[in-house]
């Protein structure tokens, strides 16, 4: 697999992309494109010690930062090191596109230079998530704040082919309605009529899910319009991070706790990292004509190795063409 | 202060609120009146040894259930204890009503027993919630899946009332906007315009507020429609709860972890209790012409104290009153 990756997305660029895309390379054979300044990225890479053997560098100044408009993307900065990477892999000249930049640009650029998949409606944000048990797949998390209950049927169909192919490998992918209660008539008209469609789907359709059970792996994949999708998963990362500094300035209580604190820190780690989201490499966006993966701002060299990961395994599972394929479908069972 | 106590609302009934009861009347002085059969409520004061001193009962035999239609509360069990409590209350014989019973029930009899505010569009769901740092109020958390802006508005004004005279005692109330992102422009329709309305009221309206930042306390009244803040509210419980799961867990793995946990465990104890809402006293509904709290459903015994106490302090404060003042002078404004 060829991923182009955008070496000038997120807070720790261009390092951490660097090192990620080496750590792909060794440990999955891929071949990673680099997009950003040559000079800039073999001088980092130097300097910081990373082989840059199976790696390649796609050649660009701009960069497009979180103050640019989303829409810059397909204008001002079509030649971004962001810009370049969507255009190669629209090209076909890469299997996806990998970046940590901003998530409207990358939504922008995926839809329009990428392009939509035929009879996909709004291509959707997707984000794997932990849950106290096993990760879960949430769309929309925020790439279309109003939605018709049409779109919520194939954010679920989107999301579960994802699920199955490409986190889970099982065929079993339960599908859940966020709403605000379980009961069949809850919510306003978009859900009770979402509830409707996807009950007459083939999906496996677990019916509505609770936002106060998806923590604890209600459904693999759970489905809300963009903005609700927006909350539960930042009320979940902030649920979280205060809770954890929480527990962790109680450690530095006294010497005591400090004690326990030593005693209890390597399963706490591993606690946080399990609910950390960067194992699972990151938020593909569904229903354009390529894997393209967006990695958390803030993402470090795992978090790009990882990326890289998920954006190969979803290009060798070619999961756009079996959107296709579904969609096709669904175009035939109403025509 | 007379405070109407439905005694046969929630998973503990009767006995938590007999005992809260018995608890409030001895810390605050107010009269309580439990609703309920009075048979029943006297042999399980008897039975556990509380004293009823204090107490007066409103006699009813029938009971609505979780399992009732909400509608049911204005007609099938409109005796109910719930029932006989709101329109005792509404009758003018007491201050204020708490029930752990069925939300939707006791909304819907706030709304058509006790009855709306002139100007009230809606009235709110209203919940205190834990953050990092201080309670912060959440409205509207479920009662109203559809707004529109200006209940949006409407939502901000009473909340701010609420958290300034019951909560917070402070006039400085900062109000926040639930949205996907924190420039003005972010949200759907529904956010823009409330955005525009918040800014132009008197509120101190500090904009958008991310879901990631709300259990940090990025505001003191953070205002949604109810199906996004239903969402929040939930997610927050549900992530906090498995979290403090699996930390339990961990202090389970060997018999050093038990050390460890056994150190930290006073301190724990104090953050889960400060991340329980049931000290903040349950949830007002927001708009109707007397004070009205939901309790929490698994309400135990302090959880029933705090409601009666908050309840009462709410009616001291006369927040229906001034909530009426605010919408006049609302209203004047306009026309």
């Amino acid at each position: 697999m060829r991923i182009y990756v955008d070496a000038f997305g997120g807070d720790n660029a261009p390092l951490a992309a660097i090192q990620g895309a080496a750590d792909a390379v060794k440990a999955y054979g891929h071949t990673v494109v680099l997009c950003g300044d040559e000079q800039a990225i073999r001088d980092c890479a130097a300097a910081n010690g990373v082989a840059m053997d199976g790696i390649e560098i796609c050649h660009t100044t701009d960069v497009l930062t979180m103050d640019d408009e989303p829409k810059s993307i397909l204008k001002e900065h079509k030649n971004s090191s962001m810009g370049v990477g969507l255009q190669a892999v629209a090209a076909g000249e890469g299997d996806a596109f990998v970046t940590a930049g901003s998530s409207g640009a990358v939504l922008m650029g995926a839809t329009f230079i990428v392009k939509r998949i035929q009879g996909v409606s709004r291509p959707a944000f997707a984000s794997v998530l932990p849950s106290g048990t096993k990760p879960f797949l949430l769309l929309d998390m925020g790439a279309n704040a109003e939605c018709r209950p049409e779109m919520l049927l194939q954010f679920a169909q989107m999301g579960a082919l994802y699920m199955s192919k490409v986190i889970k490998q099982s065929e079993d992918v339960t599908v859940g309605l966020l709403n605000n209660g379980v009961e069949e008539h809850k919510g306003g008209d978009l859900q009770q009529q979402a509830y409707k469609l996807l009950s007459e789907s083939d999906l496996h359709f677990i019916g509505n899910v609770e936002a106060r059970a998806v923590p604890y792996g209600a459904a693999d994949v759970v489905v809300a319009d963009g903005f609700s999708g927006n909350v539960l998963l930042k009320t979940m990362e902030g649920t979280a991070d205060m809770l954890l500094k929480n527990i962790k300035s109680i450690f530095h209580t006294n010497l005591l706790t400090i004690l326990g604190g030593a005693l209890v820190k390597p399963y706490l780690g591993s606690l946080k990292k399990k609910m950390s989201a960067s194992a699972h490499g990151g938020a593909p966006v569904l229903g354009v004509r390529k894997t393209v993966i967006k990695a958390h701002g803030n993402a470090n060299r795992v978090a790009f190795m990882n990326a890289i990961r998920v954006a190969a395994e979803a290009a060798q599972a070619d999961i756009p063409t079996r959107i296709a394929e579904a969609m096709a479908t669904k175009a035939e069972d109403v025509g």
